[in-house]
């Protein structure tokens, strides 16, 4: 049994993190943390104490970014420090992100936020049994948030 | 009772410094260490020095970025130096940014100023008690320096 | 014989470590980890797992990126996070990066896909024999994934 | 009496760090070491160098950009270098660089270089006391290399 | 005598360093140790270990980048990735990188890069001379690759 941490924020504008819960109860016993943050450039620190204070062995960080200019500034501060904090720790951090020019309709920004959520959580489950249980679908094509895209034939 | 940092600009030109120290005053017995610097490039090493050497428990920093792309990659620039900052102290910096081309009416930048230091002086409050504090309003659209997105409801 | 690690993704839609590894085994007898992760923002800490506790000598690690500006920002995340890596380590990781922009038909897009990671799985082999193993081709115009554009003729 | 690190450049075409030696000499006591290099992607280093081998208590970098994009990415790397060390050293760098596209007047260019300059070094020796010593001008719209802003009245 | 790193890639199309090294033997005693890469995105970790394993004192690293803005972003991640190993190390990396845009006639890029590489490596030796050896030129608008811009004169 693995400890699943979970950082997310007040301004995203669904709740990312509920989803993926309920899929990693239904799907596993593993333990949750929960640590909620304002805005995605607090996630780097929520998730270093979520790997370093609260022992996770994986975390997954949800944020939504607004659809301007600086808000792709904003989201591109918040994963550099992610990477530096999951580089730190050698543990993933995965990124759940959802940018409000997706879409232009909020109940596709829903679909696709709820969609994120779940494969990721998916995908966590998977990495926690090692480094080669997702091989089996290198390369084809996988996609979060909407329908795989596919292996390329030739 | 802890102890909350606040780095500011003699850049800026609006003293969301203030507005922030009144609201933690008025809500918590919290105690309060201020630092002044040139501008924003110079906030990492002041919040920096707020953790190490004050002892800070945690740190709002405040800042004022010009409109033209120059203040924007300045301001990241900032951003990236506190998210090193943080990522090493594993403590929060709320970063409290406004930038001049959020509205061209000098009157409502002070308003937006105004209203998000008030606002991050709350969340850093709530922070403070711990990583669930922030939890119930998760998804929530929540803003500063403007009003509340809110949820998107389908 | 030394140990390569093969970094890779779901995301991508060309099985590029998979030629790698067909290169690597024609052609040496070191020994391979393979590491398989979502996307390319979870490579970093893939390779750095790779070196330190797969004790790899060498890493290749394979991603696909989108057409999109978004997608140029996050493949920029995932290559500053190999840096750090890199650097931490002092050791190699060649990046086999695919952007879709590349062509617009599929089969090119393969093909180049194809030829980057076997023309970059010969390279792991030589950088491996030493630090001057390349020099000979030092400045000739090398490229992976298209025809070499060569030296510059006076 | 601290010690004041200045690093400058010769790609520059205004000799800033005189202006700025000037300035300190003028109102302190203070010692100077100084570091030329080539270009500013070299004053990171130069930085650390002052701060670790010659014991400077807070450096000034000055530096000059050119008017390209790629002029523009240039500073962006030295600024992070500058973050790097600054932040690993808890001292301040005071970065006083010139964009060349300030300006179309090469005497203006000079007059921005020449103020900012001493400006800055003004900052320095504030910075020194301790700090709080800036704090009766936070918000207040200070400008270096041009006329103040001022508070945003309201 | 102190030692110099060279490190460079296979996929320039002009052996810059050959130009770097004619200028040192012909000016100096200094040891010399090279190391190349397939591209530079590798030049990071080659000059980290030109530091810690070959021992050398300075480093120049020589890099050619592609017209488009995809080779702009990865010219910068090679960049950045050589500030994190110069400023670990306290030591000089001059980076050489020519952009092929830089002129639309090869053999001007050709003569650029000859210039460039020539003339840097002198500043790499009168760089060993010590932190003011080039403090007689600071300021003047020196230039590599074209002809000196010089300083402005008011």
């Amino acid at each position: 049994m693995a400890k699943i941490g979970i950082a997310d924020t007040t301004f995203a504008r669904v709740d990312m993190a509920g989803f993926a819960i309920g899929v990693i109860n239904n799907n596993s016993e593993h333990e949750i943390e929960r640590y909620t943050v304002p805005g995605f450039k607090d996630l780097p620190v929520a998730c270093k104490l979520l790997f370093e204070k609260y022992k996770c062995d994986i975390v997954m960080a949800f944020g939504m970014a607004g659809p301007e200019p600086i808000d792709k500034q904003c989201s591109h501060e918040a994963s550099m420090g992610m990477q530096m904090v999951q580089v730190e720790a050698g543990k993933h951090i995965l990124e759940v992100f959802v940018h409000m020019d997706e879409s232009e309709d909020e109940k596709e920004i829903f679909e696709i936020a709820k969609n994120r959520a779940e494969k990721h959580a998916l995908n966590a489950l998977v990495l926690l049994e090692g480094k080669e249980a997702l091989t089996k679908n290198a390369g084809m094509g996988k996609r979060q948030g909407k329908d795989d895209e596919g292996e390329i034939k030739v």
